[in-house]
């Protein structure tokens, strides 16, 4: 099933073939083709190959996984996710799998409940791997996790592991969050499809807070139908199954707001090009320069990410400064106890301002397309990237997702990131998937 | 120090007088006159006259407040609430007192870490003296607790065990939630103080969700300055001190909104009353009727609480669907469950245009007054009465505070209910005190 990347410099995503997804489990499992043990032993495998160059787990579950997909294979694969593995970002609550939020301060800790997320997923009878590496606090300071291309560069971050799990053929889907960039980002630097659903969708009880304003969860996974899978699966089946989604006419917004100066040229170019090939297949291009929406958004959304950071941290603070990085503790926190209500205020409502400007703009588009990160995953470990291209979206609380659409020329992944309107996320997944569809053929 | 008020019968809110509030407290301890273990034994004291009454204590840590109170005897009153006892409603995290969230289901939790508001009082030198009953989830099945006023009465819910322990002088002050109406409603029907901040204003890490896109972390005392005393705490400072409002010229709204026919003859003459008083003292009076403000919000509200619930039970759900109370079962959880996503969007929308709608009313008034619940607390202690008073304001993000103004003719307390303009809550607070300070003359 999967391949190593970085012994092998891949250049294209056609390994993605040899890994089957969790739609495909689930067909082979519901079939009788395979069973949910079958399916854990693959995964594992993987994890033997992989998991000491990549280091995609805080926690590998791999005892209490098999006890599950060994229960699983005697009952009837009723759930949408009978017996698929997956993996858990380590800022997200498990009763029964030591949960860390990216820090030794905790010690292997287990929370009184799972989270509302890992709950659903268990409910439809997924099987938890264990829990992926996060950066501190879902913060900047990077946890062990390396790239699966090449294990000389960062897999991204705040959500490390779960993106390297996926990408290394680990487990076909793990659940994310996103306060600023922390699963787009990583999902574009390590090549997989990578979602984060209008702010609110997903109940994030039981995933440790960041910024309350703006904190999301998300997934990832290897196609859009199983990210699909597990929003039906979360959203208790109330939503729509996908439908195909026509490119001809769709109004598309090529999104060269502030910062596409500091996307690589061959970002750009993966923009333009996907515009031109949108073009050809029938949909309208224009650009989307956003208007007034981006105007103080910037200073208005680090403001309220120090300003709540520093304040969902005051246990830590009290009880573990010392155990704090430097980087949490001078920046963010330092930060955000120097800013005072009042500016908390009115940046937030700079921000609210700005989402209902987004959302009128967003009446004449389908969709916007912009580069999921400035490049390909940065070289080194110190550091998991810029967030730059994702945080103006996840402030405005709009759906995005990346999809891996070429690499750069180092062999790494590009992502290509599509934005929808705030609860419209079905109608963003049909074209995600029509565009996916489009390049990979 | 406290009264026993059940064998008594107390007609008015005299013995408040007899109670030293948190901030009586500190200035006693900065004075030298007291110390943190004195002040302790006062409460324990309280504790010891009126518990077996009241049950406000889910788990009672007499002896670790001790502990505690020691320690700060010996270290310079620093901290805004130095050596002040505190309790904090059984929903919020606490990582050395058992955490229960008003279920059986826990069986004396410690979760890895103290809710970010514990934390912060902690800083600030304040002292957890327990958890105070809440209902099972902070939904509507009651727990043990009685009113003080009269044991044979609610005392709201569902911060059952706060409005309980500070109105029999327990503690000066207590952490609540509210949601729907869990704040005010037990502080008015139990002759205490009870104010809700604006959403998101009081930072809810660690404080367990119910509906999170209206769960509103609230605080309970005695006095005004008490609740000042610790917004100060919890936004670390970055507030300024208290002013004097002027009664003079101020824009009073009286909420006659719907329901206003389901307020008790008693609870419209408060607030008529007290409006005739306010216009006597200056201040200008005109109906403030909502507009379109209420237009379909109680429907589209009770839909987002129903479909956030449930899936945030979704643990619940999975591994002790039998252990919940029936109520909450086949209530909350099943509406949650059938709502499809497409409503709980267009709830969501409605409730967000309702709020844009209510920042322009509130452009011509500096607070409305209301009935902070339909009458005093109903008699029973099978359920915990109606949040319909609150459930607006809740829903509107908008910050309340209810005022023990007076009694009804059961000798039961009868609380004013004031709501403000979103972040303005010093500017609201500010009037609260004008206005409670003119009737407690």
């Amino acid at each position: 099933m999967p391949r190593t990347f970085s012994d092998q410099q891949a250049q294209s995503n056609t390994h993605k073939s040899e890994m089957l997804t969790a739609s495909e489990m689930r067909k082979a499992i519901v079939a009788g083709v395979s069973t949910p043990s079958a399916i854990l032993e693959a995964c594992l495998e993987a994890v033997d190959q992989h998991e000491e160059d990549v280091g995609a787990w805080a926690f590998l579950d791999r005892d209490g996984a098999r006890r599950r997909a060994k229960e699983l294979d005697g009952q009837a694969p009723e759930g949408l996710l009978h017996g698929i593995p997956f993996g858990i970002k380590d800022n997200i609550d498990t009763c029964n799998i030591p949960t860390d939020y990216g820090t030794p301060i905790y010690d292997h800790s287990l929370p009184p409940r799972d989270a509302a997320c890992v709950a659903g997923l268990r409910l439809a009878g997924a099987n938890p791997l264990g829990k992926t590496v996060c950066t501190e606090f879902a913060h900047f300071a990077p946890g062990k996790t390396r790239n699966p291309w090449n294990i000389t560069h960062t897999p991204g971050g705040s959500s490390s592991g779960s993106a390297a799990a996926v990408a290394s053929g680990m487990v076909p889907i793990a659940l994310g969050s996103q306060t600023t960039g922390s699963v787009i980002r990583p999902a574009a630097f390590c090549g997989v499809v990578g979602y984060k659903p209008t702010f609110g969708d997903f109940n994030v009880s039981g995933v440790l807070a960041n910024t309350p304003s703006f904190d999301t969860l998300g997934v990832m996974a290897n196609c859009i139908s199983d990210i699909v899978l597990v929003r039906q699966t979360l959203l208790d089946g109330s939503i729509p199954e996908m439908l195909e989604a026509s490119l001809v006419g769709a109004r598309v917004g090529i999104g060269r707001m502030p910062y596409w100066d500091q996307a690589c040229v061959e970002s750009q170019d993966l923009v333009e090009n996907t515009a031109t090939q949108l073009e050809q297949a029938g949909a309208v291009i224009s650009d989307f320069d956003g208007g007034v929406i981006f105007d103080g958004l910037e200073t208005a959304g680090a403001l309220v990410s120090g300003y709540e950071f520093a304040r969902t941290l005051t246990h830590e603070r009290r009880t573990a400064y010392d155990r704090l990085s430097e980087i949490l503790r001078e920046g963010r926190m330092a930060d955000g106890l120097r800013t005072d209500y009042k500016s908390y205020v009115m940046a937030l409502r700079c921000i609210e301002k700005a989402r209902i400007a987004f959302d009128d703009a967003m009446l004449c588009f389908d969709f916007i397309i912009t580069p999921s990160a400035p490049g390909g995953a940065p070289d080194g470990l110190h550091e998991t990237g810029s967030p730059r291209f994702n945080m103006a979206w996840t402030w405005l609380h709009a759906p995005v997702i990346t999809l891996p659409m070429t690499t750069d020329q180092r062999g790494l992944p590009l992502g290509l990131q599509m934005t929808g309107r705030r609860h419209e996320d079905e109608y963003l997944l049909n074209f995600a998937e029509a565009v996916f569809r489009k390049f990979l053929v």
